[in-house]
């Protein structure tokens, strides 16, 4: 309804009706404005858009990195990028301590995911997995035909390791157990201890996938392991997936790639990108390894970014769950539709309903200049009663 | 065992053993150079290397497109590339006159071939298809634990329609059958009035996936026609591939895609890829749709160099099977083994064995002046007996 108003709106004010006739017909100041404006607030009526809405990195990729992804696009996108995918392999590999074989590489960690996945289905596993968590895993599970069990997340939105283990422990057959850790789009991580117990006691016939795209925000955190070096140190009943999507800033180049012990690789390898990546990408991944001042440089950046945007949530009451990534899940204070539809006019892209509880958005992390702008948006947003 | 000797002697030239005095201590004239140079002809031996293997385009990418990549390398490497994918997807299906959800999308035409044959490997499908071919859909189906038959080429490299067909009704349940057209490695077209019989008769339980990955170098010979206006008119058991690596010269781009109908598309597009292109490939792959001039200037230049190279064929009496691709399978006077290492150490690679009779090469077609140079160095093969 509102939509529908203030179109009407416009297109009386575009068919020629000058505002100050419209205004002095109106009884109410306010209602003038909003037959003005809408709900876009004047500072942000011609401002750039405000992407926060798929967790990709604001800060963009690393110069250097962007280098060489030009001139690769610029001598080599004519030919098969065979080498440099060998050369990023084994830098990846070398990075884990591991051979070049236990590396799976993908467009992007979902390519990964998928080659899990569909490893998986050749042994008619069955997919359980939190709720909520980042959906490529069901997604691609339901395609293959396979079962696919949510448990509901805990406390806090915390993933509820010892309630996904019991109704593991509950469930006859081969499973593929999903893991985002930190857990999209919840930002939480898991509990080490009970996940590494329950890892360490499982049947081999139980996969742990655990997608670690965000790792290098969680790296820091008390509490926090990557499960990497398990694979590094022959554990078989998990991968490990990353991507170049978040801290790199790479999410338009689709690279990812997932490790695993030999037999484990060998058994996902078939289905994952051998020598299907993109020159630009990969050239783009290998300088980004390579690049650790950028690497500091985007961490520093959304650390900054989120301690913005926490400030302003305790300011304004707002709560919110702690979060390990470049995103965070914050209450909204109105239902997510109109506070999604309002920061859209506002030329604000925030996230899609995610949890099953109204009046949470999951944020995602931007520059310190984005967030400032974000938050002043919030504050008026707040001056009329919309959050 | 030329290799070791040829090392041998550079490391005694090296290790300050002058040439006049080695040559001096030796025999034979003939000798002298083989030790001196191994099997590389002076001419060749900083000459740049010609990547003529892997049946990409040397001409390299459209200048427009690779302006477009770049662009799109520098502005949007941090964004998913979701509506220059949706752009692109309006465009293909324009182009083909299908609406959007008909159009099947991959990482290379590799990536829609991966999602046919995982579509049919929900059914339990077995594979026909020729030998020898492109060989993915093998590799796919093997590891999806498919059953595969292959059918041997017939007279002159051309794929045997009427053998495949009489396998195919042989044996029972689903199929899916696989004809690269033209095929890769022969170079050759179907007969398409019996390819056309046999699919207007199979049963619904066999999808004919048609390759059609060389399709612009083929569009103008006497018999050969896509099967794109099929899938247009709305015929059901054929999904036909595409890619943008050969005309467009975009090997390393990594964009295919594919078109099918609608409940066709509807079993396959689960597995192809959605949102999962790079944003780099997809820009240069719209605006490689509406270059028409490097689509033209690339055709031209593969046939010129196709006429060069099979003028020299001709003259040095070499037989070849006609082709209506971007590569030419050609007799070489040796066994393979010997050719392609000699050519590598001559800065050229040439393709691997792909036949069962030995003496054959398949050799990609590079630029007119790379093809007269590869002339230049066949004619010195042949001087020395090689060829």
């Amino acid at each position: 309804m509102g939509m529908n108003v203030k179109n009407l709106s416009r297109r009386k004010l575009l068919g020629g009706i000058g505002a100050g006739a419209l205004l002095a017909g109106l009884a109410s100041p306010a209602l003038a404005f909003r037959a003005l404006e809408g709900d876009t607030l004047p500072f942000r009526r011609d401002a750039p858009q405000l992407m926060l809405h798929y967790n990709e990195n604001s800060l963009g990729m690393s110069p250097l990195a962007t280098e060489s992804a030009r001139l690769a696009v610029k001598n080599k996108a004519n030919r098969y990028a065979d080498d440099a995918i060998a050369e990023l392999r084994s830098m990846i590999a070398a990075d884990h301590g591991v051979p070049t074989d236990q590396v799976m590489l993908g467009n992007g960690s979902t390519g990964v995911i998928r080659a899990v996945v569909t490893a998986a289905a050749q042994v008619n596993a069955a997919v359980i997995e939190p709720d909520p968590t980042f959906g490529d895993v069901q997604r691609y599970a339901k395609a293959e035909g396979m079962a696919v069990v949510t448990v509901p997340v805990g406390k806090g939105f915390v993933t509820d390791i010892n309630a996904m283990r019991a109704k593991a422990e509950a469930t006859p057959g081969p499973l593929l157990i999903n893991i985002c850790n930190p857990n999209n789009p919840t930002g939480t991580i898991v509990d080490q201890a009970a996940l590494r117990d329950w890892i360490t006691s499982a049947p081999p016939t139980h996969l742990f996938l655990i997608d670690e795209a965000y790792y290098d925000y969680a790296v820091n955190s008390d509490g926090y392991a990557s499960l990497a070096a398990d694979v590094a140190a022959g554990r078989e009943n998990i991968v490990v997936a990353r991507t170049f999507s978040k801290i790199y800033g790479m999410a338009g180049m689709r690279v990812g790639y997932g490790i695993a012990a030999p037999e484990t690789a060998k058994r996902i390898n078939p289905f994952a990108a051998t020598y299907n990546l993109s020159a630009a990408g990969v050239a783009a991944a290998i300088t980004s390894l390579k690049d650790k001042t950028y690497y500091g440089k985007s961490l520093a950046s959304n650390a900054r970014g989120k301690a913005i945007l926490i400030d302003a949530l305790d300011r304004l009451d707002l709560g919110y769950i702690p979060s390990h990534t470049n995103f965070l899940l914050h209450r909204i204070g109105s239902d997510l539709a109109s506070y999604q539809r309002r920061m859209k006019e506002n030329n604000i892209l925030v996230g899609r309903r995610m949890t099953s509880e109204d009046g949470w958005n999951r944020l995602s992390i931007g520059t310190p200049a984005e967030m400032t702008e974000f938050v002043r948006t919030l504050d008026a947003f707040r001056n009329r009663g919309w959050v």
